[in-house]
């Protein structure tokens, strides 16, 4: 009869109902068991779409997600533990620069990544870059690296929120991400699960983010707070503007890049700006009074990415790989640079080949995009706005198309738009 | 790159937006070979069903639908075709009188029927309690017998609408049959595709039809005979009751048995009516002159009848199967019967047997409910209200729950509820 009750929940959610605490036990178990099929989830994740849950039914759903898995215990690290999580945007390495930061500043940060999907980027892939760095690690090694160095990222285990996993890949499929019911539980089963003792959550807006506008981005930043919240992992959220990208690199390797110079001292205004806004919130949050500007001038935090690099057999020292084919954007007006469209310069990025369609599909680690002006600059006709990288010289005229139009070329200059938008707590 | 553009489509609905002609072409093609896939598919369904369609957007879905398949050619027919269609109901057999009456008044009937599923029942599943009597016919024998006999209910064929074949079985199991447009497309694309020069739908409206409400199902009826007209097929429809059932009998051969009455001269009030109304209305639609209620009082859709049933290896003279347990539930209170709840009656039918909860599940063609009394009727403490029949004991209390509540006593004689509601022409 898993049918008929299948059939029972889509349509109490369909007909904007809520669903009961049992209805939903049973649909996230059975789904992840597989009574439930697809084409049944799909439905119900478009109904849930449309009609929304409530938040005792966001709630229940996240806990269905991780009782679907394991939970890690991270009592053996004896350090406060404290991780990051960004709804993604477009050449957000933040989590590159911050873990080893926070990590070097006291705390231990518990770093599950995932890999990029259409115009974001996936911090696994940038990492894998690095000549011998590997993403898969054990429990184990998990929680001594963890223990030892107090930074890791590398990829979640089978074990942890099976049913997110098995969810996300069907939402992705679906044309059902967009639901902040659904992201809020996927983001949060992940971080709950993983064991960590606060999450600071870094909430995209804008045109290179999922919520495009600045209530669905508060309303979803709420829900998970509320969510971390209540399953006794300290959350805060930081709203910040995903209409520009982050920094000056948007690829794979050029990220590391930008990363590195960073931990060196310099790297762009933005990136250092919101990694010190992140790396203060987390070590508040995990009850630790060290000022990350300090550590990150003292180069502690680039030893401690060293570590982290090592521990995950991964070469600090080795050259990055580069792009065989290069291409240049140039200005056709003088004025100045009113805008850079974080989604125009993901989507090239992605058709340059740092991005994958599929997910089984292999990225390129010196594709991308590399930003020669930001918002405010002066510019010439004529002027480089965009370098574009890419292995595979077919793939330059889609990524020039969608290029041309990212880079907004105006006589004033623009208002600055603030990158920190609203903190939530 | 099929998943990014079944996304689109996906998406296209899900955020309000109307589908191009290109997009339904592909997706129902697509999902047709194999290349949208099922979970695509549903989350598409439950978009429409939640978004609605536009009535150009249902037109391309029903053409995209018909030409997923062959169309069959009728031409070697002499006699005008014209055939019914029921929404589906508690009690519904009027399919099984009609279709030789109407051949008996010079028409040419082409019944393409289905199986039953859930509490309504399904004309071949009826006929099937016939000693002998076959659903499968090939297409020459099906317009062999048309031309022959003029009156053919059999089975569709794999190749009529394919697409809606794949889709009616994945809207069953995903909570998305409730959807006019896609319940309009599937009906019209099976009855455009079969040929039929004329159509005259019965809508049912009440608690044991998929249309709850009369404004539903006048919107219903209205899509649907826009379709029909706009491909050439001269259609009408009726909206009739179904807050009760049909006649006294709900099952497969003790329906049988009730159309036997009829085509004898006598039956329930209620199911001669219909089936007169409904062939007044094919034979006007046909462009036939002539009277169904004198042609069914001579006797000759009887034998038209008997020539079908033979036609398809059908006993007309064997007994027919009877169900080896019987139970009553008895009035207790006096009163008048204020009303008979025509979805309880059809799922108690449904829980003895008489339905299928799979589609792979046989029935059994003997269980089913009588009625032994009808709306207006005066009753008596201890009186029997309805008789359950059925193969199996065990099924007899969780049927007798669900048909306890279904005959409503009151101190009063209720209003007559009309039979026939509207007709949309």
């Amino acid at each position: 009869m898993s049918e008929f009750a299948a059939v029972d929940v889509i349509r109490t959610k369909r007909d904007g109902g809520v669903l009961s605490d049992a209805a939903i036990d049973w649909v996230v178990d059975a789904y992840t068991r597989g009574a439930v099929a697809d084409e049944q989830m799909s439905a119900l994740a478009m109904a849930i779409l449309l009609r929304g849950m409530t938040p005792a039914e966001i709630a229940r759903w996240t806990a269905a997600m991780i009782a679907s898995g394991e939970r890690l215990d991270l009592s053996a690290v004896t350090r406060p533990t404290v991780d990051k999580h960004s709804t993604g945007g477009v050449g957000d390495k933040i989590t590159l620069p911050l873990t080893p930061l926070v990590a070097a500043c006291g705390a231990a940060v518990p770093q599950l990544s995932g890999r990029g999907l259409g115009h974001t980027g996936g911090t696994l892939d940038k990492l894998e870059s690095i000549p011998g760095w590997r993403a898969a690690l054990s429990n184990d090694e998990f929680v001594r690296q963890l223990r030892d160095v107090g930074a890791v990222i590398c990829a979640a285990g089978d074990q942890l929120a099976p049913a997110d996993r098995k969810l996300y890949a069907l939402r992705d499929v679906t044309g059902t991400v967009e639901a902040i019911p659904l992201i809020a539980s996927s983001i949060m089963s992940k971080k709950i699960a993983e064991g960590t003792g606060a999450l600071v959550l870094d909430v995209k807006v804008g045109t290179g983010a999922f919520m495009k506008d600045a209530d669905m981005a508060r309303e979803l930043a709420r829900t998970m707070v509320e969510l971390g919240t209540a399953h006794g992992v300290r959350t805060v959220a930081l709203l910040t503007d995903m209409n520009t990208p982050l920094g000056l690199a948007v690829g794979n390797a050029i990220e590391v890049q930008e990363s590195l110079d960073v931990l060196a001292g310099g790297g762009p205004a933005d990136v250092v700006e919101l990694t010190l806004a992140l790396a203060r919130e987390m070590l508040a949050a995990a009850g630790l009074d060290t000022d990350p500007a300090q550590v990150l001038a003292s180069g502690a935090a680039m030893d401690s990415w060293k570590a982290m690099i090592r521990a995950q057999g991964g070469d600090p020292d080795a050259p990055l790989p580069t792009a065989r084919e290069t291409e240049v954007l140039r200005a056709t007006a003088d004025g100045v640079v009113a805008g850079i469209d974080a989604m125009d310069v993901g989507l090239a990025a992605w058709r340059l080949g740092a991005g994958r369609a599929r997910k089984e599909d292999p990225v390129s680690f010196g594709a991308g995009v590399l930003l020669k002006v930001r918002p405010g600059d002066t510019v010439r006709a004529g002027d480089v706005l965009l370098e574009l990288r890419t292995d595979e010289a077919a793939r330059i005229p889609a990524a020039l198309a969608t290029a041309g139009g990212a880079v907004r070329i105006a006589p004033d200059a623009p208002t600055a738009a603030p990158l920190l938008i609203d903190r939530i707590a």
